[in-house]
């Protein structure tokens, strides 16, 4: 079985060739921007994630409308970025009344791709392998695990959170099929490439990637890598420095 | 035990508390910068992760000076962006030269803090907990994972990792007595908040969270929250959008 041991060698927390910044400086016409797809920053679809989150709270507590100030005010942004956020993708809201909350909701998940629903593989059916297998809430946010693939014979056939763990040298054709086209690495770095490979091959589009490795891959196909020394060092830089 | 189900409800990938980018403008006195701490991006504090990662990585294989031009085009960043991340801690490196490998290892760790060594808890030993707890790569960056945690009487008392998993409700003079500042959360969020509550009085200082509620804390208590959600939409907002 794969283990989740030797998480980080220098894997990084952010797919590193996406850069932090806008790519290309927005066209300034008329006083509004006309934004390429390239400029928008990281930061913005993080925060349209974060306010995603705020407004299905509220919208369950049977919140009509908000304001780009509440929002903000509750998510400690102000509410001008709020506003320029949402700019980036078009017109929301009307002045005085504010944002329909619903309607956000729906334009929100229209941007960041969640108003279908995605289909997930994990590979690696170690102890974060089957963390992530049993996470029900995931289908909430659009997001459901369908199947699981290891490379252990012991693993292999075994039952996790309802699915049988299958080989992963046999995924192709049942990935295409099902139209699965995210998948979570959560194998060592030794494997991850050729997981990477036989995926890409099944034509998976996106990777959550835990192992400690930056994979190569064509340009269509994206990767997050999570790197919990980075967040750990996150936290130490500002127990040291004190800055929230 | 803890289940590390229902992930996400609305909790954030990093502490929103921490805005996203300097809070105040450094000032520019004779053509330096003399920053506040509390100027520092809090993107320039992930790209030292990464450019120590890629350091030791090159250090690893007997490399003496590197280019801010070399840092930058490895990990695709600008030279500049490099400069100026480091310039906000200081002089490092030589014109010509560039800087001394080991020396900057260093001066990184010191700015991060993991010049010397962090004890880590783990409180929650479900299968993320299980994850955490038996990666020794963390040791190498500093971190150490030297205490499990858990509420369940058919989890205390068991051998994960080879720790012994132990009550939730006695671990205030353990943590003290043994100098734990950090803690990952990995249990439900109904949880949470109590196990919070219970770890600042314990003093710890740093919450690698991984719970679905953003907890609250005295301020000197800082949180890292770690969301799925949000990183999947990441990935499915790239995948639409298709900008890398």
């Amino acid at each position: 079985m794969w283990p989740f041991g030797l998480l980080v060698i220098w894997s990084f927390i952010l797919n590193d060739q996406w850069t932090e910044g806008p790519i290309n400086q927005a066209t300034k016409i008329q006083g509004g921007f006309v934004p390429k797809k390239s400029d928008i920053p990281k930061a913005t679809v993080t925060r349209l994630s974060k306010y995603l989150r705020f407004l299905e709270y509220e919208n369950e507590r049977g919140r009509e409308t908000i304001s780009s100030r509440e929002v903000g005010e509750r998510l400690q942004y102000t509410d001008t970025q709020v506003r320029k956020d949402l700019t980036y993708f078009g017109q929301f809201g009307s002045p005085g009344v504010g944002y329909h909350v619903e309607e956000l909701i729906g334009e929100i998940r229209k941007i960041l791709g969640t108003d279908r629903k995605w289909q997930v593989a994990v590979v690696g059916i170690g102890n974060l392998g089957r963390a992530l297998a049993a996470n029900k809430s995931f289908l909430q946010k659009g997001f459901e695990v369908v199947a699981l693939y290891d490379n252990a014979p012991d693993v292999i056939g075994m039952e996790v959170a309802g699915m049988t763990v299958q080989n992963v040298d046999a995924f192709s054709d049942y990935i295409r099929e099902n139209e699965i086209s995210l998948a979570v690495i959560a194998v060592p770095a030794t494997e991850a490439q050729k997981v990477v490979d036989l995926m890409v091959k099944a034509e998976i589009k996106g990777f959550l990637n835990f192992a400690p490795i930056h994979p190569v891959a064509p340009d269509d196909v994206f990767f997050v890598t999570v790197d919990l020394a980075v967040l750990f060092e996150q936290l130490t830089f500002r127990i040291g420095h004190g800055s929230r």
